[in-house]
């Protein structure tokens, strides 16, 4: 059972043949986005990305059953047309996506959101595996999450349930770029974590992240102050320690609202892994009298890069099985 | 298909014989609780209830397929044991409750906690009727929950799943019972309202409330301060604002988490529905960008007092049915 899952980022494009029965990439080709260029050009080129992954693999295109694309941000499950992507032009504005990529390669396509793709994968063959309810969360420009239970994915009515980043924790909070106020994402998210560490260098505090970025702060991101925290400086330690506060009482909620058997983090940021699993951990134990903790498991994700794109055809296959079925 | 749902209260127990497959209660009987008495004689008393109301139904023991016991806080859903209950006396940790009532009355019981029963019975029978995802809360001396997806009643590992109430929506909060801080109940439950009319009227602020409670705080209730909102009181209308505020936030969340079809509200404190409603709709169309709204229905629930019964006995039927299966 071959599929293909591609993943559309802000700045690359990728897409790899997928094995959806042992849940591994075969290969994969990738490409620059080149999202400035808009829709029509990028469509194209994902096209041209897909059927040069199906060639590279000596694959005829009718050995695959779906094509499933993982997009940054909301879709409609309807039609398969993206809806709004945060972080690409505003161009990206209700693109009939699915349909353009299924007329152009031939096979059924499916979008899902990448987080969604990433929560999937992993529930069926990574940290969640085996489990009954598996939450997950993507750390990185923004917080992605997903909910699966009993191996199905849970999408909501509109393809957004799982969207973890903007519950709020902090009524009162700084100001979210969704409109609302002290969302997890807001506290949390990668640029949250670099503008702190920004903050303690224009206060002038003593630490290491100044020489770290050689006084540029647009050098200051959330790697740089995980490297001024493993070299034990004390401010980067606080910023490492106040993000997994966040990010604790976030999972703390989560694990309250669902009960869930694992919660798996992932996602750029979480190469602070260890620091931040350390410290939600702790956060959680102290806010979740209400769930015996015992059994929860919280812990990092184990697909590492391709859980997206695994997700995503996972997915996609999915949706075309069951249309057959119909 | 009749089974027999049971509501175990601080201060009253009802036992009622349930059409399970119309979604009704056909008769039912009642008794007070005197949890002070301890575990022993509860139980006593809840089986001569549950015995009673099925002679007076005029039926066969045999005739029920099983009993549902729908209880005020945590149990272990696979020993069916009361496992702790915040609102009644200690002496209920890590009761058998389950197997003791079967032992009694002879047929296969399985205990849920009470909001949950409420959100599976109007799931099934009420408000969410139909629809796919189905979230639900209950408004009352603390704040309850559940998650029913697809027809299923989400439950957790442990049971827990639903507890809204103690999601953490402002970190820097009021201290909730549960050990956190800024928890959904520690803001919005019945007695934080109350206490909200007490501070008002404390501070010698203009209101009719204190002629409605004849200055005796005790009586200060969310009833008192919804009666003096309808009058046109000003104060008690910026606390419902205030309540209906912090609610709002709460669902928001829950409509960002799980993209529900549904959102349906009941419990005691929801006789104030049609203000606290219509707070709850404008902030949650504030703060849910993520989401699309239009097709989001927030709704006060429709089975009324009967729905805890419904879903407990509804439970129990499954249970007993899935075992049957094995």
């Amino acid at each position: 059972m071959l599929s293909i899952g591609v993943d559309l980022g802000g700045t690359n494009l990728r897409a790899g043949i997928v094995d959806t029965v042992a849940g591994r990439v075969l290969s994969s080709a990738r490409g620059p986005t080149y999202a400035e260029e808009g829709p029509p050009a990028v469509i194209e080129r994902m096209a041209a990305l897909i059927n040069q992954a199906i060639s590279e693999a000596r694959l005829a295109t009718d050995e695959i059953v779906a094509i499933g694309i993982g997009v940054p941000g909301l879709y409609d499950p309807a039609t398969n047309a993206v809806r709004f992507l945060p972080n690409l032009p505003t161009t990206w504005l209700d693109v009939p996506l699915g349909r353009e990529i299924e007329l152009r390669v031939g096979r059924p396509t499916a979008l899902v959101n990448d987080a969604r793709a990433f929560v999937l994968a992993e529930a069926t063959f990574g940290a969640g595996r085996g489990a009954n309810i598996v939450i997950g969360l993507t750390l990185g420009t923004g917080i992605g999450g997903g909910i699966v239970i009993g191996g199905q994915i849970v999408l909501g009515h509109d393809g957004s349930a799982g969207e973890f980043g903007h519950h709020i924790i902090d009524l009162n909070g700084p100001r979210c770029g969704c409109g609302s106020r002290g969302c997890l994402e807001a506290h949390a998210s990668g640029p949250a974590i670099a503008t702190m560490g920004i903050k303690a260098v224009r206060q002038g505090r003593t630490t290491v992240l100044r020489d770290l970025i050689d006084g540029d702060l647009n050098r200051m991101t959330p790697e740089v102050i995980v490297r001024a925290a493993e070299m034990g400086d004390p401010v980067a330690r606080e910023i490492m320690d106040e993000a997994g506060l966040y990010l604790g009482i976030g999972v703390a909620n989560l694990v309250k609202i669902f009960s869930p058997d694992v919660v798996v983090i992932g996602g750029g940021v979480s190469q602070a892994g260890d620091w931040l699993l350390k410290s939600i951990r702790q956060v959680v134990s102290r806010h979740s009298s209400v769930t015996y903790l015992d059994r929860v498991s919280i812990t990092l994700a184990a697909l590492g890069g391709d859980a997206g794109i695994i997700g995503a055809a996972l997915w996609a296959t999915r949706v075309a099985q069951s249309r057959k079925r119909l």
